[in-house]
């Protein structure tokens, strides 16, 4: 199973809006088959482990499939999984997770048992559900899965106070964090961000373009962000605000961006109902890059599943903080995490942080 | 060398103002012995060796011995261990770092080669040089190596607005905390953190007292901490002041606290002139655990070596900054240190960081 899900990593860039998966077909300590899921509408990953299977020249009946989500049982852009495994004769199938898709949700392992095949699930369970957080969240609570990510410095500064920020972490630490979009279905950001650092917001691995690219989004309550902004060069963009203006909306479909407006309380855009129309389009992680202000209402809203967190070895001083959010009157209402990670990226330390179930 | 190095580590806790230092002595792939710095006046890490291997009933003629520091070649507390070396006639010594105090710096090595053994010397030189950083400070620059000591949180506060801070980290961490003043000579803080938080600053691990405690050293320039103050009930303490006062002098001094009057510049204590102290009375490594003003002030006179930081992944919103200094006008000047290390520990991540030199 620990074979498989190193195969489903591999997924992570290309399979979205499908869940990243991986397979391998073992007989007798004998590996005879792997795989991992393809783009959208090709094969999920125990075709690919089937075929690897027969490009070796070998025969899969009798054998024991480890597979890192529950196999399909229903037609949709392919068809199902599990009738294959049927088909194919396998004697075991172990799974790590079950799908959550309400079109399988226990079928596929049901299908499987009534054919007479043995089924365990649950084996590295939480490995394989962290994997695709994403895919689970919208699956079960119609939303996406959102990454913030933050870089600052030791003290907790992301700027300076005059706005200086680049660069407060190293080289390293900026690669990796564009390597993090490369798996997000959308990176999302706010206005501030756009108007200081007039970032591209692309997923780029070692300055190469990727060929998927996440949706990018704005929030932009009042349509002020200049449409000949380098955030519109690349990519599909989606502008999401609380008043349009019909002027703005032309230029920023000359730049092929959409305009939507989602007005919530306080004029600001409504973030929840944002959330919910991005897995509507069936985003399943939102990579979140942007300032204090985004960031701590997303945090306030309870609407943040996990914190990547660059700290640089700096001392600023004084200067612009990570996060905006109203000061706890007790250190036991605090905002706390747990730490999933952390490793050293560079001269740069990369903390993953989960929310406390 | 690595091996030497570990036994070295176990030295830490009993052998300052000694270096602590580890040795092996090796013949044909075997190790005969082993040995490190025992307490003050007993015995060095070669001596212990050599009675080790004699123990194990060997003999170490012809045989190689690693030694994490330059054998020592002069009449101190103990023997030269350079000429013990030459009396059981090895034929090979290999040093990774030479002993800068005036008394050997080089000459224990030149007494080996004079003998005819055959030295090497820079092996893991940097690993023993952290390894005995205090000594190695005190002895080349009359005063300790300094390690500042911070527990903050994500967004880089040390307590809420309110001042509560305890507590911000776990237990692990604070355990971890608590671990490190053990292996410092003299654990340095401020009237602030002992008004404030009345801790014991005691080395204990798992609770347990330590037989040899730091020197406490408080920095409170106009004497007006309170005799009464559980930092007064364990171990020496040393106040630092100003101006003296007779009346607090004489409350301190039934308390055993020495007071030391050692005025600078703005009436407040000269903290470099402390550190000179420190390291007259034989203090290698001072271990700062103080708040926002002493620390930010022992920076911003680049009195820092080391930053152990440990940080909770808790979001405070507001609250202390854990350095008070003036904010700087660019990014190129900012504080910026090197990560020598990034563990997690408990729920928290503890970083090692240290001056780029």
């Amino acid at each position: 199973m620990k074979r498989a899900l190193a195969l489903a990593a591999k997924a992570r860039p290309i399979s979205p809006p499908n869940p990243s998966v991986g397979c391998v077909i073992v007989r007798d300590g004998t590996v005879l088959g792997e795989g991992f899921t393809q783009k959208t509408g090709s094969d999920h990953a125990e075709i690919q482990a089937i075929k690897d299977a027969y490009a070796r020249g070998g025969n899969i009946a009798g054998a024991t499939v480890y597979v890192t989500l529950e196999p399909c049982s229903h037609y949709g852009r392919t068809p199902p999984c599990a009738l294959r495994l049927i088909k194919e004769k396998v004697a075991r199938v172990v799974v790590a997770c079950l799908d959550p898709n309400p079109l399988v949700a226990g079928r596929g392992v049901a299908m499987l048992r009534q054919a007479g095949i043995e089924v365990q699930v649950g084996v590295l369970e939480q490995e394989a559900w962290q994997m695709n957080a994403g895919f689970m969240t919208r699956m079960t609570e119609q939303r996406p899965w959102v990454r913030a990510k933050v870089a600052m410095s030791l003290d907790g500064f992301t700027a300076l106070g005059n706005g200086e920020s680049q660069w407060i972490t190293g080289e390293a630490a900026r690669e990796d964090g564009r390597r993090w979009r490369c798996v997000a279905g959308a990176v999302l950001t706010g206005l501030g961000t756009v108007l200081a650092d007039n970032p591209s917001l692309t997923a780029r691995v070692e300055g190469k373009l990727q060929e998927r690219q996440p949706l990018k989004v704005l929030v932009d309550s009042s349509l002020r962000v200049n449409a000949e902004n380098r955030f519109f060069d690349e990519g599909q963009v989606l502008v999401v605000c609380v008043q349009k203006n019909d002027a703005k909306i032309q230029q920023l479909a000359a730049r092929e961006a959409e305009v939507l407006q989602l007005p919530g309380a306080d004029n600001r855009v409504d973030l929840k109902a944002l959330l919910s129309e991005l897995a509507r389009r069936e985003i399943n992680e939102v990579h979140l890059e942007a300032g204090s202000i985004l960031t701590g209402e997303m945090l306030r809203q309870n609407l943040v599943d996990e914190l990547l967190v660059y700290v640089a070895p700096k001392i600023l001083g004084e200067g612009r903080h990570a996060f905006k959010l109203p000061a706890v009157q007790s250190l036991s209402d605090c905002e706390s995490w747990i730490l999933a990670e952390c490793t050293q990226v560079g001269n740069d330390v990369r903390m993953i942080l989960r929310k406390r179930k």
